[in-house]
């Protein structure tokens, strides 16, 4: 049996090892599709970035799909059980780094504007993709710079659609109408590094640490609120040692991330943290990265245009959320768009033996595709 | 001046450029000083270890001397007073890699000899060398297989003094009577990788064991006893992560040591830290490596010789202790051997601007043929 067109693209892109911020030609392969649908292509590389802004018309309203052709690392390849570059469909699933988030949904973006355009060569307002290989990376050289050159020539986004996998148990079930804030700090508690046979000449920072960052760990920081679930705070960095075992290390370096809610401000969170550490008497560095505030899509023409088109094809409407990750729609947010992210399951994203049931790539395109005949159509 | 026996050898050792697993032709040297007062040599090549065995008589008991031709590396070279390899005497003291950590003793065990031999030709008992070249390495093919090759033909070494700078102050201010055993685990725990923004998806295996880790670096294991210092934790290095901040690791490797008294043995410490990890519910790989055993030579002959021996050249008796790092010892004790550490002042051991005081050197040459009348002279 042929793969269907989404399959055979969403195989395309998962086969290209783009780990961030390597885009491995992905973004050649989505020009080339829209170019032939008449898209003006302008491709935007920043530093080691490789972003693409392509646009289909000129009038308002101006309507984008967002996404990125970067994965994480696939991590430990013993623990795949196919290779995490070669897609591969076992029963139902297409299994492959990327799969979930978000090369899947790229596929369905390039076939739902494909059929619209066939069927609605002269649509009303634009059509555009704002795509990066930077959104699983230090996001500094992609969607926010892209953003940054649209707003310094005022060519702003009035709705976008953002292909995040935005789905718990099957497509559509839930569609995030705002995220998260998210902020991460970088540790580095000093100690006295020394033999281990001497400790009493050294100080660990390992030893030192330990209880001011369980209490970290074990801190309720909120309790979120009607559009936010409770800020969270997770540790996905540490690292001290200099490899041999007889060596108390000098340095404890330790990254931490908070996904936080409108309850809450970085200026807050900051000041817990700080506060905790004092109090246990560390002598350490802390670098703040604020990755980006809370943003909140709760009403317009948008919002209204997605739903309808989820319960076209689910029979049933989707749940509105703000859990999750932060996206890149944080970005494109600040131009006074209205966003809303719809993708796939997100159960597997981010682990190993990523996949994506192929039935909800169908009709993911189908609801895409719904949305633009709602927003666009003849 | 000409170069009295002692430095004009330990100038020539070390300007052998000897790093670990390397000899350099050091136990060449040795061997054809040895070879000239009647020894027996025997050479015994580990893979990349060379190693030699010298004995001089067939009676009991049988005495010998162990040490290692191996140094560490120099390190950066810039930070060195003199070229590490070209042995100088500034202001009394010699200098270059080696020094003190231990070719000035192994020059000092040969002059001592070839003096005692010249003026007892007839001792009692029997004089051995067992000196490898992997001290400072890995020690798997080195002292340990030399022992092995021993007790395999039941050549048991009765007494022993390793060469290891034991010395604080000046030469015999300290002799070290046994050594504290040394325990290194290498833990695993396991979690659910996953995506910070959904903690509820993944388990952090940082947050599970930060508690676990905590107790353990405050557990008080023993309280020592008379001759050792309680029993020492550290977790020298640990690692997690897979580098991008919005990763929840599914692994947490901590490597932790243990340097303990002869309070506790190897399995009491396994029990008890498995017993911790498992009350919190860790789910975790732990492999064990002992690199040691306690050993503690608290009387008999080799004692009271070398107590008197070092209280006859420096009119005070030295202090026994059993502070400081692993040596040799630990692998001569197994075969039920009395051991004891008699060497230079450590203060400069594996650092750059590595000497040795000269007059310490001419008085551990007396030292040890002091030993050497007390317990085998005519």
């Amino acid at each position: 049996m042929t793969d269907s067109p989404v399959l055979a693209l969403a195989k395309d892109l998962i086969s290209r090892q783009s780990v961030t911020p390597e885009d491995a030609d992905c973004q050649k392969v989505m020009i080339e599709r829209l170019k032939a649908l008449g898209f003006e292509i302008e491709i935007m590389v920043f530093e080691d970035t490789t972003n693409f802004w392509a646009r289909r018309g000129t009038a308002a309203p101006l309507f984008a799909f967002a996404g990125h052709t970067d994965v994480v690392p696939a991590g430990s390849l013993d623990l795949w059980h196919t290779p995490p570059f070669e897609p591969t469909v076992i029963d139902g699933h297409l299994h492959g780094r990327g799969a979930a988030d978000m090369k899947g949904s790229l596929a369905c973006m390039i076939v739902a504007v494909e059929r619209f355009i066939k069927n609605n060569p002269n649509h009303t307002g634009s059509i555009a993709f704002l795509i990066t290989s930077d959104e699983e990376g230090p996001f500094i050289n992609g969607t926010t710079r892209v953003v940054d050159t649209l707003m310094a020539r005022n060519e702003l986004i009035d709705m976008c659609i953002v292909g995040e996998p935005s789905s718990t148990e099957h497509v559509g079930d839930v569609v995030k109408n705002g995220r998260r804030g998210s902020i991460t700090g970088d540790l580095c508690v000093k100690g006295i590094q020394g033999h281990v046979a001497y400790p009493q000449l050294a100080r660990n920072p390992i030893h030192q640490s330990l209880t001011a960052l369980a209490e970290l760990a074990a801190t309720k920081w909120d309790e979120g609120n009607q559009y936010f679930p409770p800020t969270s705070f997770q540790i996905p960095n540490l690292h001290a040692g200099t490899g041999a075992s007889n060596v108390i290390p000098g340095e404890f370096n330790v990254q931490f991330n908070f996904r936080f809610s409108t309850e809450l401000t970085d200026e807050d969170i900051k000041k817990r943290v700080h506060s905790t550490l004092d109090l246990h008497g560390l002598e350490y560095d802390l670098q703040w990265t604020l990755s980006g505030h809370p943003f909140l899509t709760d009403t317009g023409d948008l919002l209204t245009a997605v739903v309808d088109a989820v319960a076209t094809v689910n029979e049933q409407k989707p749940e509105l959320l703000t859990t999750g990750g932060t996206s890149d729609g944080r970005f494109i947010a600040k131009m006074g768009t209205q966003v809303v992210e719809l993708g796939p399951v997100n159960a597997t994203i981010h682990k190993v033996n990523e996949c994506v049931n192929v039935s909800d790539l169908e009709k993911l395109t189908d609801m895409y595709e719904h949305t633009l005949i709602n927003l666009l159509g003849q």
